[in-house]
């Protein structure tokens, strides 16, 4: 029986549970010790710590408290640790509690989170996803279901004092070029709704004061939302303070590259089981700054795609120079396109693009001013064939379930 | 015995072969017809028509007239293809000529083309790789080998009048942003090298002058660099024209996604084996704007990994939002650091990630403000082992070998 | 939460739990009913019911009691379920219990079971697994470690009386050409050790007179020991009596094409979680005699091999005509020979074969008078390189750990 | 350009050509020399030597005459091998001549020849395969395509004399426990038809008649007809003599696991491009008997199946003992009668098993008296969807076509 050394209770609040943190800062507290060569399980929230529900109401995803975000476990010290190694992870295994077997996916409000598509699609919508074994499929989204690549979409070390002041820095800087937009530039740190472990008083307002929020992905990795950093990967990560704390969370059962609903991935709670050792100053031997990994041995097996093609002029015709981001939206809007030939919405396509194991290429960057950028469809996901063909598609679902939407109050 | 319609001399001038052409224009004659349902050869000269040698000088690297890229076999005329219809390529196989087996990858100058990393690697380098069956090697970059996942870098349909008119106008209006830019923000219509086929005359100066430039990908497809859209491929054209007008080239033996090398992959002259049937309205009934396709059942197998990660902070340490180009190139960046503690030089690391099968991935894009990318390495394609470890690397290369280069003069 | 329709305990002996059974007769009540679309999951012993232990002595499999197996739990009735349909079983997951995370490989004596290589292996060894999340490692088999490819090693439906009749005719005639071999030629019905589930008294006696051992595979699919039947499977049934009568065990962390070592695969107790639905008349519409099945989405990617070749001459060098199983023993003891190079004990390079994602393949059956057959050894589960090399093979290995061995008393 | 070492011509016979021989013995001359490390290239004729042609009656298979078989290119000698090293043959590339783009697959007359399911199929019949590109299609069996796995049925080094002495009483003694069986039990040594090289006059009769017919796999390789065996491949075959003398053909565009056709798997001339290196005293070093090899990183990823099951019973109903030839006899047939449900003729259910890329596993061999064998058949080379359903199977093919067949005389 292998020991668990964070639980968390999902009918409680993660502000009462210790061992959680949502902001990055160097003097949260070790939730936990470990050896090097120690095994052991985490348990996590969903990274809103439950703020939405398993029900056919996008309410919930509407008036989500962003400031919360992410609720991690950890962090986790791992003794002899120093500045420069690599905390070498090995994730064993992760899973959704038994008595919480379902996830949710939707889409921000663009006046509250916003995401990748919103201006296509500006107003909250849900759908949630249930887990049978290793399979998920949808009351919101017929015709589709999927084996799990299930991964943390948070994982990394605590950054120390200097690395910490470097982030805030360069991301307020960001921030103070267009302070109104919405939404934001960038999330500054902000005590409202902070949660910094076993920090209390004093030490809790000056920690919450500058941590850094979750949201983005940095030198340590953190918020990459990297759907094939799954079950069975190899994950070295750099160490800035001693003992390394180690913390995770954000668990997704299935992601496609670039997590483009934002709210988000298939978002569950659940728990992961790691094995940590050290690969002593591991970071100069191998030039490392941010993290690097070996996948799994284990990984779905949606290998037949249809490609969807976009380039870097955006919706309004404009050029843009060689600029993948826009390019890769203009191939999300094409397979959606495509996939309502077929009878999805245009919000259920978008919900697949977000969770099925899609990927996304960056497939020429060089040839100006056009960027390409190739989104892959697995066409095995499906329950009906959905490969082009001489007598036009055929429109497979008639409409009559669509996602619960939520407009603005 | 199948029929090659068009023929390549590499050792006569393209611009000598009225089969070839090198911008986009409808008025481009047709080269040749055939039936919907025919198999056919196609010859194509590389991308620079003959500019690059093998040798060990990188000086014609340098000194390339890229006003006369790329050179292109068609257009083919389809009989009954139309306006809205979808051209199915089925592209049956490619090769290189017995006679020319070998191709090479370099970086420009950047004060003549640049490149992805041109700011690290500003100065014209050079590599040579030949072609032992389905492999490749370089004797200027020991220590890997590939099987070739061989792809033409450019094909599509010839654009109609009204879409060549918004190409020229929306890369015309980035241009003016930044008139004297070098590299350009976009390469504009230039009479100076144009090659159209078989037009003469006032024909040729009324095409040259307003055909586009086959630098970028566009609607049609065009200059993708999909390395994916390999052998055994089947794709979906947009017809823009009567007869659709299909014209493919820039033959590359294997690529990395993004092509970050700019010249380019392992470039090659070849011959591509295609047939062509119809998907009558096929644009309408499936909602395309660009081209789809479904990837070849045969590709190599090189599917262990270490990857990489980078998030859109950019050199100079300043945040950029949710800029998936950014991050990549941190990717790229590291993974050429860490190449570099194996013995590689910089040039050799930047070229290995421009011709291998990497796997560029968009991982995260909504995480505000960093877009995550993630940038897989193939470990199989080197002679020795990559992983880190927890010896520290072993320096399998002693640096007496590395790429030609050539100063700007 | 999902319902456990089969629980069981593994501190309590099988033979008190009426939902287990170890002979097939369709005359053994069902243990519970399902409804045609229901999803459910169902606990099973390891295939012997607890005989063998986590310890390091090999004197229980010397001294294992086969009467006694399989263990099997069930059968399951389907309502509806008609002679002639055929019973579709989506296998959604399996797991080993958290109480109970290991399993054990070994080989029977000759004198008592046998296995593929008795002659060359005559006595009783054993090794133990640990699982370590989808991971398992051996203590007594160092330098691998695999992800499990996790199957019911026995898994069908209850027979009619007429093909309980045909299999007890076919197997005693077989027996009776040689009903002294060690071991047996075939294992005939036998009372003694026999669990019919809920049967008592004269019903359980006439029952288990004439009840078929579990040891073969038959036309129902049973103890068929495909490692690919596995968790994400999607397996058709052919149906015998009403209700179906679906039974299954002898779960298997992972194992080799062949199950060579026959104790077994890494055998362990363990819970499946299955959907069951029906085609009716499948039968007949597929022309099914034995089960068909498709494999799961989800599966180690052990894809590069060395590869062993075997022919059809045996270990005397005689001559045997186009016999794939003396082929595939060549093979086996070639790949045999060939890690001991490394350092592993013959034993140990046995147990590898039966437990690792070994592929057997059936390569030549025609060429007379020899068969060849292939033995694919992953080459990714070792710890080290164990392709051949200039420098010969390195002993990775100092031969001071062992699998533990019983002699026959 | 790669040198060609030994070139054929389809319209001259292989008797005139001195670098062919279609028997294995010492005394064969080498056909060429060749150093350690280089690559070159092979011609090969078809195994029958153009017996087959591409037409519509079966007549030239029924009247084949084996007594020819194989015709091999070679035997190449290697500067410096010598009997106890591994001769390391890595197969670049393998293609078919631009003037004979097409293949064969067939059965032969269970009076000349046989096969694996000659009782079911006694009568020749033939069907012709085109190749277009990396694909292949049959105007005899429609609805299917594949990409080949291309690879030589025969490959291997000759024997020494002591080895050949061997073959020769082993395989005697087999054949004359039944000397008058048709198909014969083993093909002896026969002058007849027999080409030994530039052997002639009394050489030629001493080596012909204790020459090594080329039918079986033995431990040098030789007709080992394994389809993974293929372009791509680093194969180590045993060395005997000196100078290794290395021969191979019986070139295959696609063949399944089992070759259960005879006539064979999709046979083809053309030529193979390979580089060969020793590796010295590699047999002891490794412990080799049989060559072992690596497979290709290049192979068709047809990698959906339906898996049919096959047991030890053979068609009479009687028990055989763990007899894996019966096994996949078993699933054979049972994979036959199921793809006729979909319009196929038996013949062309067949003729699919023997040349699409169809594994064949030994999937139980312990389990008292059944082995399991599985076929393997590969959704993706048909059309149409061939997995079972509610709706029952659909007839896409209406029988109007069929392969020819020619009744014995």
């Amino acid at each position: 029986m292998t020991d668990t050394l964070i639980k968390v209770d999902l009918n409680e609040s993660p502000y009462t549970n210790e061992k959680i943190h949502n902001r990055w800062h160097p003097d949260i507290p070790m939730a936990c010790w470990v050896e090097p060569g120690d095994d052991f399980k985490i348990e996590t929230y969903d990274w809103t710590g439950g703020q939405i529900k398993n029900d056919d109401s996008a309410a919930d995803v509407r008036d989500v408290d962003l400031k919360q975000v992410h609720f991690l476990s950890g962090p986790i010290g791992v003794k002899g640790a120093q500045p420069g190694d690599l905390l070498v992870v090995d994730i064993l295994d992760i899973g959704a509690f038994e008595s919480s077997l379902w996830g949710f996916n939707g889409f921000f409000s663009v006046n509250n989170g916003g995401g990748f598509l919103d201006k296509h699609f500006p107003t909250a919508q849900k759908s949630i996803w249930d887990f049978k074994g290793m399979f998920t499929e949808s009351r919101h989204v017929p015709g589709v279901k999927y084996a799990g690549l299930i991964h943390p979409g948070l994982i990394g070390c605590l950054p120390d004092h200097k690395m910490l002041d470097m982030w805030n820095t360069r991301e307020k800087k960001l921030f103070d070029t267009d302070p109104d937009r919405v939404p934001a530039l960038a999330t500054l740190p902000d005590t409202k709704a902070a949660h910094m472990g076993s920090l209390k008083g004093d030490a809790f307002n000056a920690a919450a004061s500058t941590g850094a929020r979750t949201v983005p992905p940095r030198e340590h990795g953190g918020n990459c939302d990297i759907k094939d950093l799954s079950r069975g990967s190899k994950v070295y990560f750099p160490v800035y303070v001693d003992g390394a704390g180690l913390s995770m969370g954000d668990l997704h059962f299935s992601q496609g590259d670039g997590e483009i609903t934002f709210c988000g991935a298939i978002e569950m709670a659940g728990w992961l089981h790691i094995r940590v050792t050290l690969l002593k100053d591991g970071m100069s031997k191998y030039g490392i700054k941010n993290p690097i990994f070996r996948p799994s041995p284990m990984a779905p097996k949606y290998d037949d795609y249809l490609i969807f093609e976009g380039i870097s002029v955006d919706e309004s015709g404009t050029q843009q120079y060689l600029d993948v981001t826009t390019a890769y939206r203009q191939a999300c809007l094409n397979a959606i396109e495509y996939l309502k030939k077929f009878g999805y919405s245009g919000a259920q396509a978008y919900s697949i693009l977000g969770t099925a194991p899609v990927q996304g290429h960056i497939s020429g960057v060089v040839d100006i001013p056009n960027a390409c950028a190739t989104l892959w469809l697995p066409t095995d996901i499906f329950e009906f064939d959905i490969m082009p063909g001489s007598d036009g598609p055929t429109k497979h679902l008639n409409g009559s379930i669509d996602m619960p939407i939520a407009p603005d109050l």
